[in-house]
C-alpha cells in the first residue's frame, strides 16, 4: 500500500549499490496524473543538504511529476558539485519519465559531507524507472530506511478518495540520528495552495511534536502530492484531518523505532497560559538528558522535571506546578505529592503530565529515553 | 588550602548523618574579619531550592559571616517546609557563632524533592562548628562532594593577598547531573559591591562556559566572600585576574570529573559577527547528543558540528563555514576540506575549532563527550 495505495501512482525501490551490502537504496515515485499538485515542508536547520535546496525550488512550482529519494548518502555539505549531482539525478528521472526536472523533487539521507556515487545512482533510476508499479510502495518504503529496524508506511480511506505514505527516519524539526524523509500521496483533486496549507498544519502537530534527541537534520522533507485520480475534490477538513491521522501514523512508528530507546515517552503539558509555553515546556522536558536517563532507569524522577521546567519562559508560579508520571501525581504545588512508590515504570509507554496552573492551553510533545544503546549506536556509525 | 588559604578563615567538614554510609556530608567557613563583605552568583533556574531563595536574600546585604553547605539532600521542591529548614540551619549557625543568622548563606546539593534529616544535620552544625579550623579546607571541600570522584580545591597568591576556593559538581547554568556549588574566600580588603562585579565577570568567562549536559540545577550557587585580614586592598584588575583564575582552575577540574566522561570537549568559535553569536554557536554544538557521541567514538564527524551550527541565529553563510578538530581543517567552505583520516581523535582533550567566518569575535564553550556511563550512572541514581 503506502504511496501506492491511492489511484495515480506508481513506485519501485531498488539497490542501486549506494549502500554497500546490497540492501535498496533508491526509492522512485511517479505521479500519473491527471493532476500534479504537490506541496512540501522542509527542515529549519540553516545548513541544508542540496536535495533540500532543490526541492525548495522545484516546490515553488506546487507541481511534481515524481520523487526520487536515496539512502546511502545524504549529500549535504558537499558544495557546488553536491547541488550538480542532485540536478543530475533529477534529470535523469526526466528523462526515463521523458517529462521535466523542474517537477522533480529529490531526497537523500545517509553520511553528511560525502559525495554520492553518481553512476550507481543513475544506473540505479533507470532500474527503478523499469520497475515502476502500482505495487511497488513497500519496496519504496523499503529502500529508503538507513537505521530503521523497519519500514514505515500508513495509509487511510476517506469518501471516494485514499491518503497514503512512507517515512523512514525519526523525529522533525528535531530528529535523532536520521533524517526524516516522508512522502503522502493522495489521489483527490487539491490544489497545490490547499495541500500547502494541510500538510503544515498536519506536520506541526504530528512531526514537529516528536523530539527524539533534540537534534536538527540538514535533510528533512516532507512531500504531498495530489494525483487527483479518483476525481474527486474533498471536503477540505476531512482531507486535513486525514493527511494529520497518516502522520500522526507515521510519527508513531518512528518513535516506536527510535535508535536505542526503550521507553515511548509523552509529555503532557496541560494548565498552560498559552499552547506556545506548552510547547515550550514540552520541548525543555523531552530535552532533559538528566530526565531520559532517569525514565530509562524506570527512576520516577519529578525533581528533574521540574528543574526542566524551570529553565523556560513560560508563564508558571514553581509552588503552583503538579507533575504526574503514569497518572499518580508525585508532585503537588512544587513540593512532594503522591507517594512515589505507586508509579508503575515498567511500560514502555511511560507519560508524564506537567500541569502548570496558569491557563487552559496544552500540548503534548513525544520523545524517547536515553540509553547505553543509542551512545553506542551514535558512536559507532558515523552519519 | 582550599578556602582556608587566605587569612581570617576557618573552615570544618564533618559526617552529620544526612547521607547514608557515614561520608562528610557537612561543611561549615567561616569568616572571622576584620571584613564581611560578600558577593554570590545563583542559578538561572526558576525553580529555586530552598537554600537559594534564602541566600539570594541574605547576600542583598553584601555580607557574610559563615556559609554552611550539605550534601546529602537538595532541599529543592520541599515547599514551605523546606525554607523553614533552611532558615533553621542559618539560625542553628549563627547560634554556634553567637552571631546573626542574616548573615548566614546556606547552600545544599543532592536528591530533589526530599525534606532534609534536620535533626543530623543540626547536630551536624554543632560538630562543625567545635571543629572549625584554619586547618579545615580541605575537610570541607571533602564533604560537599556527591558524585565527585575527587575534591576540588585551588589557590592562587598574589601581591599580599591569596584568593582560594573549593567546588563541587560539574558545570553552572547549565550544569551535569550534579548542583555546583563554589566557595572562593580572599583576604585581600575588598567592598561588596567590587566582588559583586569581579565575581560576575569571572564566572562568566568560566563556569559559564562548561556545558556538560545542558541540564540547569536548581542549586547552583557560587560564593566570593573577603575577610580583608591580609590587610590589602588590592588592585582591582589583578584581583579580578586572581578570582578569574580560581574559577578557571575549579571548572577545569568539574569538567575532567564529570560524570561518565572520557573526552574533555573545547568548542572554540572563532570569526564570528559578536561574542554572544560565538558563545550561542559553542553551547549549541556542546549540546549536541549526535556530536556527543562521536565524539566518545572517536569519530571526527564535523557533518553533526554543522547540522548544530545551522540550528543557531548566528550570522554565518553555510558555505563559509570552516571545522578543524584536533587541528586538521577536516571542513572548508562547508564542503569537505582535509582528510579526515590525518584527525587525531585519542587523546582525553578534544578541540574542535569552528570558524564562521563572519567576523573578529570568538568564544570557547567546554563540554564532555557523552558516554553509556553517563546514562548509566544517571538512570541509577536518583538527584
Amino acid at each position: 500500500m503506502s504511496v501506492t495505495a491511492p489511484l495515480g501512482f506508481r513506485a519501485a525501490g531498488v539497490a542501486a549499490g549506494i549502500k554497500s551490502g546490497g540492501a535498496r537504496d533508491l526509492a522512485l515515485v511517479v505521479n500519473d496524473g491527471p493532476s500534479r499538485a504537490a506541496a512540501g515542508v522542509f527542515t529549519a536547520n540553516r545548513v541544508k543538504a542540496a536535495p533540500v535546496l532543490w526541492s525548495q525550488q522545484v516546490l515553488k512550482g506546487g507541481r511534481l511529476r515524481a520523487v526520487v529519494l536515496n539512502s546511502g548518502g545524504a549529500n549535504a555539505c558537499t558544495g557546488p558539485e553536491g547541488f550538480q549531482d542532485t540536478h543530475a539525478t533529477a534529470e535523469k528521472v526526466a528523462e526515463a519519465l521523458s517529462d521535466s526536472a523542474g517537477e522533480v523533487a529529490v531526497c537523500s539521507t545517509g553520511l553528511i559531507g560525502e559525495r554520492l556515487p553518481m553512476d550507481a545512482l543513475l544506473s540505479g533510476v533507470d532500474a527503478a524507472a523499469a520497475q515502476l508499479s502500482r505495487d511497488g510502495g513497500l519496496a519504496a518504503a523499503d529502500a529508503i530506511r538507513t537505521t530503521d529496524t523497519v519500514s514505515k508506511i500508513s495509509f487511510k480511506r476517506a469518501a471516494g478518495y485514499m491518503v497514503g505514505g512512507m517515512a523512514k527516519g525519526a523525529g522533525m524539526l528535531a530528529p535523532a540520528l536520521a533524517t526524516m524523509l516522508c512522502v503522502i500521496t493522495t489521489d483527490a483533486d487539491v490544489s497545490a495552495d490547499d495541500l500547502d496549507a494541510v500538510l503544515r498544519r498536519a506536520t506541526a502537530k504530528t512531526f514537529d511534536r516528536l523530539d527524539a534527541d533534540g537534534c536538527m537534520s540538514t535533510n528533512d522533507t516532507v512531500l504531498l502530492l495530489a494525483s487527483g485520480a479518483a476525481g474527486v475534490k474533498p471536503d477540505l477538513a476531512e482531507f486535513e484531518q486525514k493527511v494529520t491521522e497518516v502522520c500522526a501514523d507515521l510519527a508513531r512508528q518512528l518513535l516506536v523505532d527510535a535508535e536505542g530507546a526503550s521507553k515511548a515517552i509523552a509529555v503532557e503539558v496541560v494548565g498552560a497560559a498559552s499552547e506556545r509555553d506548552a510547547l515550550t515546556v514540552g520541548r525543555a522536558v523531552s530535552r532533559s538528558n538528566l530526565l531520559k536517563c532517569a525514565v530509562h532507569g524506570e527512576d520516577p524522577n519529578w525533581g528533574r522535571v521540574l528543574a526542566a521546567v524551570g529553565t523556560t519562559d513560560a508563564a508558571f508560579e514553581p509552588d503552583r506546578v503538579n507533575v504526574a508520571i503514569n497518572g499518580i501525581w508525585i508532585c503537588r504545588g512544587g513540593a512532594v505529592g503522591d507517594d512515589r512508590a505507586k508509579v508503575d515504570m515498567r511500560p514502555r509507554d511511560v507519560t508524564i503530565t506537567i500541569d502548570l496552573s496558569a491557563g487552559p492551553h496544552s500540548a503534548t510533545i513525544h520523545t524517547t529515553d536515553l540509553t547505553a544503546a543509542y551512545v553506542h549506536e551514535n558512536s559507532a556509525y558515523s552519519s
